[in-house]
């Protein structure tokens, strides 16, 4: 039986999604958690990876058992064993031939600034805190730039293993949020580091420090060198994963 | 020279405000900070207490120095020595006579519940979890029996030291937002545990376990036993004290 889980995560003390020879990921907690609830050694799928520090509200991950459990003992179950940094938010049973990362139709990631002088304890590690003022409006007419189908080879981590770099992302924005500002992204397939490489470059755009039009040279330009700085991984965060039907 | 500063916290590490002979106080961290920046020992007064566990966006308290400082290199400095779960979000000078307590107008509590089956990772000891489901108008016609001016000695803390227990507040709202339910109370003046065993009472009240009358009837007994449970400290939040002239 394929179960479809629902995973949220605060990525601060984690590698990030995937297992490694060393450190904790979160695939590791999930499938040693799954181990203690099942009984029996269990692999994950996920929609895709996050990276370090990167955390998620709505990580949509598959598992394959012979063990029958309720939906809401298996959303139980798995936040009994797993550590409190994670938990599993929904459980259903889904076809044995779905795939979380295949099927999926779109993604939604966030990145969260805080723009003020000083730094939020209750928001620590949540958001990439800025001093400088951030003009939103300017920030979201520079990455219209981005909208649709292009090479985004400029905007992927040196590590990236993609194959093509052409992606198509038909939704960003940038919205004021009182202290916050807000980017919201909606597409099918990222590049390593992409939104946070987007919005280093959209801060330099934002303080003024940088031309309106650097997202749109950036692109065209195919050089990582062209834009800015990859922006904090504590700011990102993974929203959601829709799916045909939902 | 009489400074005004207004600090936020995660009251989760701390035993709360007090400076006390054992354990990590607010007071404690912020009165140390203030030392190393300032170069002479200094006593903090603050607007009220907070309890163990309980959070503050907007905390204000004063302290006398004859050290020079921009408000903007106060907020710079206290945020330099203050440890990551205090900051300072803003420094001003007031009349040396200002008084944070005595001069308070209003101050704005909130309570948040997280309705659900599963607990948050990214919202861990900022909400009481319930797994209940909560009927959250039946709590808001319940909770505005505590409107205006009553002796509160239902609600209140067995160790509380207050000579009156009769207090006037105004404003009390529960209200949905989604997957959380928030309690909002405006008033000068509380007893100890106060909004604690309102919003416990409130759960009882909300997932139908109690009459909806119930904190009615607490309130005409002046009896603690007659009020519900008190509420988990994480979900309280000092949001703001608001002065005259502000």
């Amino acid at each position: 039986m394929r179960w479809r889980l629902v995973l949220e995560y605060d990525g601060r003390d984690f590698i990030g999604w995937g297992l490694q020879p060393k450190g904790r990921s979160i695939q590791g907690v999930v499938e040693q958690a799954l181990e203690s609830l099942l009984g029996h050694p269990t692999r994950v799928r996920a929609s895709g990876r996050t990276d370090t520090g990167v955390h998620a509200l709505g990580q949509v991950i598959t598992l394959d058992t012979g063990v029958s459990r309720s939906p809401k003992a298996m959303v139980s179950g798995m936040n009994h064993h797993l550590p409190l940094d994670v938990a599993c938010v929904a459980a259903d049973v889904v076809p044995d031939d779905w795939d979380p990362r295949w099927q999926s139709r779109e993604k939604h990631y966030r990145y969260v600034w805080l723009r003020r002088l000083a730094r939020s304890p209750l928001r620590q590690d949540r958001v990439y805190h800025v001093t400088c003022a951030l003009d939103v409006d300017r920030m979201n007419r520079a990455v219209q730039a981005l909208a649709g189908t292009h090479d985004f080879t400029t905007f992927r981590a040196s590590g990236c293993g993609a194959k093509s770099t052409v992606r198509t992302i038909p939704f960003w924005a940038v919205t004021d949020h009182g202290d916050e500002v807000h980017l919201d992204v909606r597409g099918n397939g990222f590049l390593r580091h992409m939104i946070r490489i987007v919005a280093g470059t959209l801060t330099d755009i934002g303080r003024g420090a940088e031309p309106e039009d650097l997202l749109e040279t950036a692109l065209l330009a195919r050089d990582r060198d062209v834009a800015g700085p990859t922006a904090p991984a504590c700011g990102l965060t993974l929203m959601s994963v829709l799916y045909d039907g939902d």
